[in-house]
């Protein structure tokens, strides 16, 4: 026996009663986003490589499968992410000059994995708003990825808010090169005081203190506060704090039992947002579950610099979160080619019930599915009783 | 402005419109299978090649784009097809005794394009029943089929039934190189008799005469009967047009619109298909909307050689029957954040409308929805009118 089974490391089959809970899931969360007016697109897995690589950073590079198309000779990439695909069917494809809400929902591929337990072949779900560029739409993907969250059975939900505009305020005017900047992102993330302390020692005094003082500025909304105090009063840090303060108040309001927090050192991604970011956590969920911000840089490649936020998160990931249920009850028949049979069973189906014939000479005793009730014939007809 | 916004050739976007009709079939096409017993599965995009081209033939390698993993220095491909995927499920992951009715719906990626007007990224939805040998098998995944194109929208349908074990019965005993044998398969697609003619001058009589007799067996149900008078009487050829006939049968009684027609020459993919093969052609369609038949030895490589009948078929191609229809009816409404707003909002929301709202400074005249309605506010009241 070979083992033309085993399947690529972080790269897993789904089977029937999982797949049976994600198919639900995602019908209800593109009925959800439909609801508010987000209309679903279908974007290609491959790409020329330049497209989907798009103002996207170095991270999304990595994580980009690829390989060489036969028909052109050109490169492509199998997509890491949908997002740089929403901005691109906006900008180019539909070019409205209205707002246009898109949703789209489909495996993307990564060539690393991305973190512990996480798999390659993630199901992503995801939300964009394009061509608003207040809080309001802001908020209007915040309590989407809530709402979605809560009715794939999140409990006791957290959001973790940040803003890439803060180290542009703090960086503004200062001539650093992009590795330098790299570097300090990554100490401000891991919280690393030592190193951070070293890689801005030479920058001038406003930026270095607003830095480090960073550090410190994590927690509930009283961060807010604080940072109006330690940070220079930059007119992007004031309008990302402002801005923060805002969604915060309007998310407690609705979600009364979210945690709302801050981590103002976190600029993870800070290559592609340009204001809030934001992950969604939940109880007995190490990573987040979803994750997303406002990126209004990533259409212009594309010809056309729209605002744009929007959301993403795993499906796979998400239907971890409850138990797989059992395909649902079934009907046991037997086979059979007679026009009463087939009308009965044409019925029944016609209703939603799942029917399933035994063939001859089998038993679909292991199918997958628990049966209550079989079709006999009794008297000359066809008729339901229990097993 | 750059040209990031090119496609591959043959890769294309779905956009808003078709998205929706396409999500709206993929659902009724999952429920369909599902009413009948067959269980969702979702097999990963990605594999080790051997595993994704195992007895699959020459076709099929030449589809399917291939890449190295990172992770391991391995070549991995992309699936062109999910049948051997499903084949891999059912032999080492359910392995049950019973019969297994597995279904899918995912992307499939071709290196090369298929045929004229065909995409490089079909929508593969396929459905697998493994575990059982009889003809009833046959008839429940091309009745299945026809099912689902009838509820696509598909007019005027018509089957073209072949079966691989006419060839291996004419060729039986007869040793024949496989370069060989894929030229006479070729002429016999063809129709090519001059061709033929001289690729079989050398074989013994019977395979001979019974090759060549092929070329004129197609056409309606009384190709069977001149059949059994012009091929040999092997036990395979035998128990293939007593198949044929038994299947021709039950199809003409349950689908009276149904033009049944054989062409015992059609031998492609023979070296997958082991039985009946079919191919489901409509109204207006120049290529087959969805094709199947019986491959009982795809799943050896897995460790388990079971009897196997499936079909499959693409969702984009078939959301191409009918118009696409608009999004849907929504209703407008205002941006704001008082609870009687809210409220209301949710109310219509919960009930399956789509509310949209026209953020600040924005107007949503153009977001792909028909507004009929709108959300105002009279007397202290949030109500619905016409627009």
């Amino acid at each position: 026996m070979s083992r033309a089974w085993l399947l690529p490391e972080h790269i897993a089959d789904v089977l029937p009663a999982q797949a049976f809970q994600i198919e639900a899931l995602r019908r209800r969360l593109i009925d959800q986003a439909s609801r508010r007016g987000f209309e679903l697109v279908i974007p290609p897995l491959l790409e020329h490589l330049e497209s989907l690589l798009s103002g996207t950073g170095h991270e999304l590079d990595l994580q980009t499968f690829k390989l060489v198309d036969q028909l052109s000779g050109r490169m492509l990439g199998l997509r890491a992410d949908t997002t740089p695909q929403a901005a691109r069917i906006d900008a180019h494809l539909l070019n409205r000059s209205g707002v246009t809400r898109l949703c789209y929902c489909g495996p993307v591929l990564h060539a690393q994995k991305a973190g512990p337990g996480t798999s390659r072949e993630p199901l992503q779900f995801g939300a964009e708003v394009f061509g608003h560029a207040g809080p309001e739409s802001d908020l209007e993907i915040q309590d989407l990825a809530l709402e979605v969250l809560a009715h794939a059975g999140a409990k006791h939900p957290s959001i973790d808010l940040a803003d890439a505009r803060i180290l542009k305020g703090l960086l503004a005017g200062v001539d650093l090169d992009p590795l330098a900047l790299r570097d300090i992102v990554e100490s401000l993330s891991r919280k690393d005081a030592a190193s951070l302390g070293s890689q801005v020692a030479g920058l001038p005094e406003p930026a270095r203190d607003g830095l480090l003082a960073l550090l410190d500025l994590f927690g509930g909304t009283q961060v807010l506060q604080r940072a109006r105090g330690l940070l220079p009063r930059h007119a992007l840090i004031t309008a990302a704090l402002d801005q923060l303060e805002w969604l915060a108040q309007r998310l407690e309001a609705d979600h009364p039992e979210l945690v709302v927090s801050f981590d103002l050192a976190d600029m993870g991604g800070y290559a592609y947002y340009s204001g809030v970011r934001f992950a969604i956590y939940a109880q007995g969920c190490a990573e987040a579950l979803a994750r997303g911000g406002r990126y209004d840089e990533v259409g212009a490649i594309f010809g056309r610099n729209r605002p744009a936020v929007g959301f993403s998160l795993d499906l796979k990931a998400l239907s971890g979160l409850t138990d797989a249920g059992s395909v649902g009850a079934a009907i046991r028949a037997p086979w059979g080619d007679e026009p009463a049979f087939k009308n009965a069973v044409r019925r029944l189906r016609d209703a939603g019930e799942t029917v399933v014939f035994d063939f001859p000479g089998t038993q679909a005793q292991e199918c997958g599915h628990s049966f209550d009730r079989e079709l006999v014939k009794i008297a000359g007809q066809w008729v339901l009783r229990p097993v």
